[in-house]
């Protein structure tokens, strides 16, 4: 199988909602929900998308780097790049029955361990899901991050229980989700949570604690302030408020403010190689990839995953080299423009 | 009934000239006139709906906040929200058979009271719209605002004592209607006024009195100097001038010239509690939305009102909840982001 | 007749390269010549339209003028509006057999003279058009203004005579036909001309001298320092030179480098009241409109062009009521928008 | 023949992947590789050409130009105009097997001869292309400049050994073919070179030696240090990275950085002699033209070379007499206008 392959098999298998674009940018699925798309408009998802195409590469072949080398050493590990694959749920509804959630997360944790990098993976109203992908979790020695909604606090807590049982490399809670009246509609409401709360959360465990969600300056004070150990800039792909701003633009003064207490990564709209090297050029140690792991899933399954890393590699190891990066600390803010 | 269902019986029954669009934008309707579109090329109206699309909500969900309130107290009561539906002429010119002017704004009335908010009426010609029309906002305990057309003077004065007998919560004028030369062509001619002439006006009563129609800063001093309650940001929907800026590119600069003295409300291209939302963090106190309760009316008559009327509502709590405003006062510049 | 079946009748008679837009923007016609596009890639006329585009107008109906004037006195007649027809050659090529160019020119100039503007007339290889047209002039008691290509000095000297002898009111030269090099190809090279050469030209004759395709600053203070009475910013429709700038977006810098020692007029895009309204405001004493007039002949011979021209001027007046003019003098900038 | 028969036969000829479009702007063929398209997105060769849209010409006919010179004297010879086609490979592959590589080159090196100016050539991974264009060139009395790939140091100074023998004007090299993992697959490895190997390389030879694939100030300098003749800022028009900035969008900085040092030229999006005229007043000595000439040979072989030449030609002295330049020096920045 190659990638393309892949991609040819996701169009059959994926549903009818998402067209498997030859550019996944958020226009031809703009407000499907069941989908892929982003809520109402689709904006926030589009924007996502769009922020990259406001950079260039500086392109320069005048010096010594042939071989760049774009691992990183995070949460104690170190990976082939500085990607990782965004939880995602509710697969059925959104997608197709090929997979559910369970299945699902465990080809991208499988997948994405053999490939070098780590998965998000997601939680849900049922239990079984969270539980069920912690055991995959823990089959993979623990690569994996599972991700918790902002539920209440004991819950959430019982939950952070779990994936140190299966000694997970790290736990993230998704803390936009905190206006899915949905889950309040199903008795498992969710909400937001104040900075003492999030603290309280973040104490409870020893695991390294990923905040994702975070939209402003403000917000990410007060998740470093609360202890994060990273933060992760993201609108969740546009699905839980319309009409904000895309994440890349938010970056550069959420890492002016924080970079020097937590660690800021970044997630929307990254599809490429390029895409990558732009986010950490602006000051991003590492992103989260979302959509594009669907297609991947449902396109060839373990395979699919790491064909996709593989592709990522190339085109961010090209990226570094036509820019003359040796290693990702070269990925500076001078190797990009803003056009 | 639910609301995408007053939309699809709206589409049976608005009539040729609006086509009921997923996003109410001024495009299809162009120069429609009748109908509802902007006046010449149309722009007038389609910039009032772009001028939201250039500011995102800066999400946060790192607070304390869990049920926001968006009431607002203004006339000496307290709304549920601080929209309230404009008026809205000429129906079935503009629309279709289904309603006529009065047969609309006893509707509207009706429905808005009922939600919990207000409606603004209109004016005509013939006397009778007026008449009839104060008998519905007395029938409703006054709460209306009816709105009259800048006639002669006297006329003027005559409209306001039919507004006051009805006990109407205030009364407005739209002071760009001047420029309607069909109405001269029918024997009742507007015009322009001057600061003397306003104040003379709005001192003949003890309601209070609201000028809407305001698009300057210049303009904006002199209602504010000639005694105005509030005053109404407002281009007509783009049907009185072609080529007009947006209302909301207006808002920040007038505020800053009469928020001291007066209340500045905005009109104009507000269709989600989203908009609402990105009006008040601009610097309004309230809004007035038109058309979409045009497609309310005609879809789902009080009913359809409600119903448009609950959905602004969620929506602005959950922008209130998602970006951390309590209240209405917590929507400040810092809530937006200027894309 | 009125003024939509003017617009109907052209459709018919116009011939197949002009398409009579609803908007006469440049676009449909882009690069069609023969035909009444502009050169190449057409955007040196798509931009003069597009530029008047950039601009609002500052509504405002407090205030007390009522019946706004908007007459100008110039080359020491007063006319009805700030409007001229512009010089249009070559008419049997670029649009249909149902004019020649004196057939044309002559129901342009009786038209204007009618409707109380004036129209600018066209040279061509050939002299009898030169000379027909002015007999036409002459007819009408000097009403036109003969507009010479820049020939030798001798024949252009000649062509002033002439224009003389018919008591012409002003006399113009288009200096942007210097590059039409299939002029040269018929046995009458025309070129680009110096200060020196101009001056002499201007001072061979009484009349005011109007230099016409005027795009620089530089260019403006040698025709101004070499006596020109008046200037016409003009990119000639984006027909001798592609990609050039918008006049519109010159206008500003111009009259602040010239407008206290010459007449600034500005040529290009004008197609309504409005954009005579947003000329005026940004410096220009009056506009020339050329595109608009071909249909307005085409479609209605002399009461076409009536009819054109009096809803130019009810649309002037409208945008002056709603904008607080009384007279012309009081378009100043701050009536206009920056968009 | 004329140019637009030229254009015609290419139609027929170029294979299925150039559309030969109007304008040659990278958008129906964005991607499409094998092909003439950018890389990926395609959008490195877009924003070439969209860039030189960005700025119009200040036409001026106030002057003495009459006849415009638009020759250079470059390596020490008199050109026509300050054009040279740019060197364009694996023509059987991207194009159609009309040509091969070799008869490709030796038509464009003796059309671009005769019409008076200069070709540059192309490299591959098999000797006989560049030996066999070697030979064209020597044939040519050395007017062609042979562009080598940044191979391993001594296979490019043999290389250099054989241009040397052909005579050839200059030699030049296009650094940014580094990344062409393509010819390392077919065991001719290229790589990004440090500056003191680019010093030792230029150092092996007396011919001028010009550097291509320059896209940021610091290769500039790195390329003057190393002692370039001259340098061509070029993104390989979009087909060795995707999502670089436009080449013109980088040269006035470059520009001012190094030239005073070394010879600066353009290369990407250059169509027509206004073109031409933009980049020079933007402070190039001469441009590439890559594309246009791909159109030229297929559709008419040598003649098509001098049909297309002498449009350019043309179009530069038009653009030149029309905003009053005698010589290319007059070609400076307040000839154009930022739009």
């Amino acid at each position: 199988m190659n990638y393309q392959e892949v991609v040819q098999n996701a169009k059959k298998n994926i549903g009818p909602n998402c067209k498997v674009c030859p550019s996944c940018n958020g226009i031809a699925c703009k407000g499907v929900i069941p989908g892929p798309g982003g809520k109402g408009s689709g904006i926030g998802f589009i924007r996502n998308y769009q922020a990259f195409r406001n950079y260039g590469l500086n392109m320069d072949t005048l010096h010594e780097v042939k071989t760049p080398n774009p691992q990183i050493e995070l949460m104690g590990k170190l990976f082939k790049l500085p990607v990782f694959a965004a939880p995602v749920g509710a697969v059925q509804m959104h997608y197709s029955d090929l997979y559910d959630d369970l299945s699902y997360s465990t080809a991208l944790v499988d997948g994405c361990h053999s490939a070098g990098i780590v998965a998000f993976t997601g939680d849900g109203v049922k239990s079984e899901v969270f539980e069920g992908t912690a055991d995959a979790i823990k089959a993979q020695g623990g690569f994996g991050v599972p991700t918790i909604k902002p539920w209440r606090k004991e819950e959430i807590i019982e939950k952070i229980r779990i994936a140190e049982a299966a000694n997970a490399l790290a736990i993230a809670m998704d803390i936009d989700a905190a206006g899915l009246a949905i889950l309040a509609a199903q008795g498992k409401p969710v909400s937001p949570m104040s900075t003492e709360t999030l603290k309280e959360i973040i104490a409870s465990t020893d695991k390294p604690f990923i905040v994702k969600g975070i939209m402003t300056v403000n917000a990410a004070k007060k998740a470093a302030e609360a202890g994060a150990y990273a933060i992760i800039i993201s609108n969740h792909g546009g699905r839980v408020l319309d009409e904000t701003p895309s994440t890349l633009e938010m970056l550069s003064e959420i890492v002016a403010a924080v970079g020097n207490q937590t660690i800021v990564m970044l997630d929307g709209g990254v599809r490429t190689g390029l895409d990558v090297f732009k986010a950490l050029a602006l000051g991003a140690k590492a992103v989260l990839v979302a959509r594009p792991f669907v297609t991947a899933v449902y396109g060839g399954d373990r395979e699919g995953v790491s064909l996709y890393v593989n592709q990522l590699e190339a085109e961010l190891k090209e990226a570094m080299l036509m820019t003359g990066c040796a290693t990702l600390a070269d990925i500076t803010l001078d190797k990009i423009r803003k056009l």
